[in-house]
């Protein structure tokens, strides 16, 4: 493929990828196909000679769309939502075209400078303490990770490292294994300090945890990878209150801030800690200016050029599109919720802070089990359940950049429908 | 941005990448800018209203272009190459449109269904032993990292679960500090066993290393990032024998199969050692299918759907197309070794196996620096160094799609002349 059929065949595929992004309320969000229904449909080895273009672009409709669970369509309402934008999908042809590996800063300047400027931006959109941002200057900074585990992961990696050298500073004969004895991480169920966690979207409490932490010099890492794009509008930011006593802060704008995945932003208060984690310096990276840059601030040597996707997506949507964004999901989320308040044979199990609703039918596990299962069969809509306590719980996530009220209209007279044939059904 | 509006940008976006590549051989390979040359450029903070996309375009030739190391100019020969094709990239558009986070089957079985098929595929192009495919009924299997450092650690950490297992069932008192001082990890100073090492793409024997773990019942890992890909040529192919002996194997077809980063090819005999390592059961990741896919295989949760890209390219190049990929780098790197071999100011370090060339002055590393300080400094063609031994060594690796004899031919006539240059300076 030279570049003039690359000229044809992109065309064709951004043409493909909006008839798909414009029709996916069409398709049927949850896939019929059984495990292993890909397999028999395609060869059991690579062609030796090219395929036809053609060929491949209608075995996508084919062979691949089947299977797809539409994360996109606005009947989607799963899990959290997945980042979706058209000026993210712009940014990213970009970026695939550039295709540098932003390992060092001189493997390409850009690469490593708008990450750090684009960090500060989004910093300040959240109104994060100074102390997080790299500035002309700062101790701080961010780094975009691929995904919050990562983050979490070289958040436990930089603590480890310093609590180590504290331990081996003040006892120097100390064996690795009795300070792998001593080393201590602490955690609730859902992990790390939190901030909407993913069964409920509940948060902890940074105000009480966070002086503790300081006072006993404990390493605080703070996980918001949902809820953290909401803290752009000022009647949210309250929810991050007490972020100045951590160490390190993450969340992921590939959720809920139209920057598609992979981009997970992560802060520290000094740069140094994690950079201390994982130094290495073969000969092949050093180059003039060794300490300009996020080299070693995460776990693979290679970065794709992501902060490109932030670029283009803050630019094009501004601060104020964010937030209207943001709004239209938490306002989207308070419209279900009096819905199923106003059905009395139904129960809302948290507070709806942002765009989650956790919901279930009055009665018993089974019964909430069987409602959920009558749901995803009829494929109409997609949700996934959680356990409060002992309860059974389902979760309704506004999810899709393109969801409106008469999809959560029409998902709230489909759940209420189900559940009264449910109800019917004689039991056990 | 509506999707009418993303049809006409995403189309001025492929025509922007396409004169891009069509045009990169005119930019300087290695920019001019100095570190924290971006900042000043941009605002200090997000816009609150939407910029215009020609603003944003416009501001990628101004702002971000001066600042880009071009990886994929055919006068850049650093590091080791990093993919970037056309296929790719038309499949990296669909594979953002669609969006999916693959964590499990059900979270979109075509994902995790086409990427272990591809692994399959890939597998046979290389001659795996049949023990890593997952074909219909298998123990082993392949899945997509995102880097090698991720590998390497995926399989420290399954190897780490398995002895510690091993170690338990043995002694059940024992404490986890115990337990960490008896695990033994061995590398040389090039890590794992490695197919291929970044220095100067040199082999481990494999037949020696492998029956001893194996008979030590010790977990081998082999490291093939770069070599990897010529593995899919017959007369390369026995680079990897001994493979048999592993019990998980890398490499990157995001360097040298023309599949763009990321996409890390991994393969394990068991697949059962990966999963009892990251096991992690969520009530929202549960479905009916919970056996089938690839969920904790890897560190992160999310995935994208990266299997698109080795199904792009590999029809659209056919094996055959590939081969003749590797077959014209090699040949290229041979060239430039004879050119080296002519000059008797000159010698070559290493055997010439693959793609790199390790060559260097005859005379004091000193000398060396310098020869490589006016390489990178006039900019024309852009080269990293190594270490080997106590030797400081130029390493010349044949990296972009387009590279061809003529781009070989200057890079050598550029490096001679300032070899010239440089030895009728006056010496201290």
């Amino acid at each position: 493929m030279d570049s003039a059929e690359f000229r044809r065949r992109g065309k064709e595929m951004v043409d493909f990828v909006a008839d798909y992004l414009e029709g996916i309320e069409g398709r049927q969000v949850y896939p019929d196909v059984e495990p292993g229904y890909l397999r028999p449909l395609i060869p059991t080895t690579a062609p030796e000679e090219p395929d036809m273009f053609e060929d491949i672009i209608s075995d996508v409709e084919k062979i691949i769309m089947p299977g797809v669970t539409h994360w996109h369509s606005p009947f989607f309402f799963a899990y959290f939502p997945s980042a979706n934008s058209y000026p993210a999908l712009l940014a990213d042809i970009l970026c695939g075209a550039i295709g540098c590996i932003g390992f060092s800063w001189a493997a390409s300047p850009a690469c490593t400078e708008l990450e750090t400027v684009m960090m500060d931006w989004l910093g300040k959109m959240l109104k994060l303490p100074e102390a997080f941002l790299a500035g002309q200057v700062g101790e701080g900074g961010g780094v975009i990770q691929g995904s919050a585990s990562e983050a979490t992961l070289v958040a436990l990696l930089a603590a480890r490292t310093k609590v180590t050298r504290r331990l081996q500073a003040a006892s120097p004969g100390l064996t690795q294994g009795a300070i792998m004895e001593k080393l201590v991480a602490y955690s609730s169920d859902q992990v790390v300090a939190t901030l909407g966690t993913t069964s409920c979207c509940s948060f902890d409490n940074l105000l009480e945890v966070g002086p503790i932490c300081n006072k006993e010099d404990m390493w605080l890492h703070i996980d918001a990878a949902y809820a953290g794009s909401s803290f752009i509008c000022p009647e949210f930011r309250h929810l991050l209150n007490g972020v100045e006593f951590a160490d390190s802060f993450n969340f992921n704008p590939h959720k809920w801030l139209l920057v598609n995945f992979d981009c997970s932003a992560m802060w520290v208060k000094k740069r140094t800690d994690l950079i201390g984690a994982f130094k290495l310096d073969p000969l092949y990276l050093k180059h003039n200016h060794q300490d300009s840059g996020t080299l070693h601030w995460q776990l693979p040597l290679g970065r794709r050029f992501r902060s490109l996707k932030m670029w283009f997506v803050f630019r094009m949507y501004g601060v104020k599109g964010l937030q209207a964004y943001i709004r239209k999901h938490v306002r989207l989320a308070h419209e279900f919720e009096r819905l199923v308040q106003q059905d009395p044979r139904f129960e809302i199990c948290t507070e709806v802070t942002l765009g989650l609703v956790c919901f279930r039918l009055k009665g018993s596990n089974r019964l909430n089990e069987e409602l959920l299962e009558r749901i995803n069969s009829a494929k109409k809509i997609h949700l996934v359940p959680c356990h409060l306590r002992d309860k059974f719980v389902l979760r309704f996530a506004i999810c899709a950049r393109t969801v409106e009220s008469a999809h959560v209209q029409l998902a709230w007279k489909h759940v209420a429908q189900l559940a009264t044939s449910l109800l019917a059904t004689p039991r056990d």
